[in-house]
């Protein structure tokens, strides 16, 4: 296809004019679509519903040690729910992890609370600070960065690259500004844009020297088993070890959880760290509860039973998703593959497509799909403070709709690509003819 | 029985030679009973197994307005959870209520933590503040006293009366003192004393005029519904309607579980306010969780459907733990009444039977017992700090160990009350002959 930056201001003209004709008509559909949220479909959810069988009133409750998970008891989870998240993560040790409620960001945000309570072992507690900054690779996962707005912590941004964060800056940051205590990370099909950090990335991470001694890396690892092909499977490091390696193991918290593995909000969750920052997190956790909901880590570990359990699980998942990810593909290929007004990931795993319109086209894309039905997450979403300097970032969730609705949202997605660009264009050559 | 007080020193040494010998001969015996936790016993979670069976793969997951309680969404409780807690608490509206996850003691440690970091309504965030202050009625639950030392706030005792925490101390301290923020309140069947707040109690509490607008009262009505009596209950007024009739609708938070209704652990848990504080709850709840678990909701509503079942249920659990109580009532009757060593209350529900021994006796009583193989409640522990002036209170929790078991702890009980009373007695009597 032509590109769109060699068409002539009449060939413009002539295609906004079909493009606006065309959208007229999409909008007379009267489409009620949803790519908004990173949701499993209710399909994925019914190829899991054998879970809910798993206990029953005759079922034993008892834990391999015999503890009855019915009772209080155990505030840190159960062993062997344990050993099954530690398994997830690709986390060497059991004993570095601690089995939480139904949601991951909750362990986040109540780590972030904690710190500005109580500071990081033994650090001053942040709320007593006058200025306490994290380090937000852009674009990312929104709530993260609600979390670090919602305290009041100041959000810097860094550039992703498919590496992973801008490692240059990173260092450049951490070593010199001893505000900075925290950085965001999505290492494994990131939040938006599908990309994976590479062994160097994580090895950098693992070697940083913060100015900071109360400077954590904020590791969400949310898509660890998340897989969306068989055989090409991205895999990263175990930033653990990896950090226990370079001498620095207090440096990283890992979050995980089985949200998409088995329920959102009925799942379990998990946070993977040093012994020194569990013991610290165990001091807050007795007073905070009497423990978690057992029943639920024990459901989950005699369903799942090990990692292989999850990973036959989870391709169940891919076969309902990866056609939805390869739909919405083929139409961002065929429609807006050579015009040069967009590019976009193609990721192997996690929930999300991330594309780049020209500068200053997110928003205005965004709305024109709301217009005529069709639901995105907010442009600028992805970014701290809802803002994207660039105003090019666009996240596409293809999981929750079905396959027929999500060929309707994509067709009339990319023609709202289409029309914002043309518009942007034609507006520049009014411009350098207004200059000329 | 003859009073230990009207005994002459000759009596006294014959009684602790006695009590000394059946105290070495309990000893022999190799007990191991634990009467620390207001714990359920097993037979308890044996009658309520239905529950497991309520939602299985085949049940229909969606709320009665068609929500999919497997998926996200709702962010604070099914319709169907919240009119089933306020029920349970005796709320009016269900609009007041918001569900949470398995623990009221977490929402708890939420709310002063979040007026830590973020204030009350728009008031100085507590971090910020050089002095916060809570009143703390007392013997109270020590776990209450826990969170609110954790976030170092100075903690006042207030003394309980049988009609609740003594009034007269609670608004004068209220309405003099800005640095009050809080009291920490077990209105119906208080932990560890089993006292109800009379009808003045409350409207005095509705009725109270702080000093601080950013007080509030930690109203954890954590035995709503947990009779031992199917004719003679407590009832307490509703607290949320009554600070509302006085003027003050936000002057109250109130907190319910079913932890011992359904599981320890596994069962959920709600918060009761104004619109206004549960705005301000829920502005920091959509950065904190995508959602608790809809589903472990949805489970309770299906197996108890409305308040009728919740009664029905509970009958179930007395039926096994009034027996307890009465034995143990028994015992304390049959060896200690009439001696003046010590005075015990007698709940009509809740978890704990407390008991008086004379001053400065309660460290040794639990010590003598625990030497001999029965754990109790620590001493002190039902006091902020862990510290009782008097040393005087023991915490009984008879529900945990089997009826037989129960039977032997408190046996063993009683001898250490008089040893320990004998003791020091003899010590009073040898001190006032060195004094002639």
């Amino acid at each position: 296809m032509k590109s769109y930056k060699d068409l002539s201001r009449e060939e413009l003209l002539q295609l906004h004019a079909k493009l606006e004709a065309e959208y007229e008509d999409a909008k007379g559909k009267g489409l009620k679509l949803d790519m908004s949220r990173g949701k499993p479909a209710s399909s994925q959810l019914d190829v899991e519903m054998d879970i809910m069988d798993v206990l029953t009133s005759s079922s034993d409750y008892n834990t391999e040690a015999g503890m009855d998970c019915r009772n209080y008891g155990i505030v840190d989870g159960i062993p062997e729910a344990k050993k099954l998240m530690a398994e997830m993560m690709g986390v060497g040790s059991a004993d570095n992890v601690i089995v939480c409620g139904n949601a991951s960001l909750a362990i986040m945000y109540d780590t972030v609370s904690r710190s500005m309570t109580h500071g990081v072992l033994g650090s001053t507690p942040w709320c007593k600070l006058d200025k306490v900054k994290f380090l937000c690779p852009a674009p990312g996962y929104d709530r993260h960065f609600s979390v670090t707005e919602h305290f009041g912590i100041e959000m810097i941004i860094v550039p992703m690259t498919p590496q992973g964060p801008d490692m240059d800056t990173v260092e450049k940051l951490v070593s010199e500004d001893a505000s900075i205590k925290g950085i965001w990370c999505v290492p494994k099909y990131s939040n938006p844009q599908g990309y994976s950090y590479s062994d160097e990335t994580v090895k950098r991470f693992a070697a940083l020297k913060p100015a900071a001694e109360d400077f954590r890396i904020f590791w969400d690892n949310a898509y660890a088993i998340h897989h969306l092909y068989d055989g090409a499977q991205d895999e990263i490091l175990d930033i653990i070890s990896e950090c226990e390696k370079a001498g620095s193991p207090n440096m990283v918290y890992e979050f995980a959880s089985t949200s998409k593995v088995s329920f959102p909000g009925a799942g379990i969750a998990a946070i993977a760290s040093s012994k020194a920052n569990l013991d610290d997190m165990r001091k807050a956790m007795t007073m905070q509860t009497i423990g978690y909901d057992k029943i639920n880590q024990l459901r989950h570990v005699r369903y799942f039973k090990n990692l292989d359990g999850m990973t036959t699980h989870m391709k169940k998942h891919a076969d309902i998703m990866r056609p939805k990810f390869e739909a919405v593909l083929k139409v961002l290929d065929g429609e807006l593959g050579g015009l040069e007004i967009a590019q976009w990931t193609t990721p192997k795993g996690g929930y999300f497509i991330s594309l780049e319109t020209m500068d200053g086209c997110a928003k205005k894309t965004v709305a024109k799909c709301k217009e005529a039905g069709v639901v995105l997450t907010g442009a600028g979403a992805a970014f701290p403070y809802g803002s994207d300097p660039k105003d090019s970032n666009i996240r596409i969730a293809p999981t929750f709709p079905t396959l027929e609705e999500l060929c309707e949202a994509a067709d009339l997605f990319v023609l709202c690509v289409k029309l914002v660009s043309a518009e942007k264009l034609l507006d520049s050559v009014q411009a350098e003819k207004c200059a000329v």
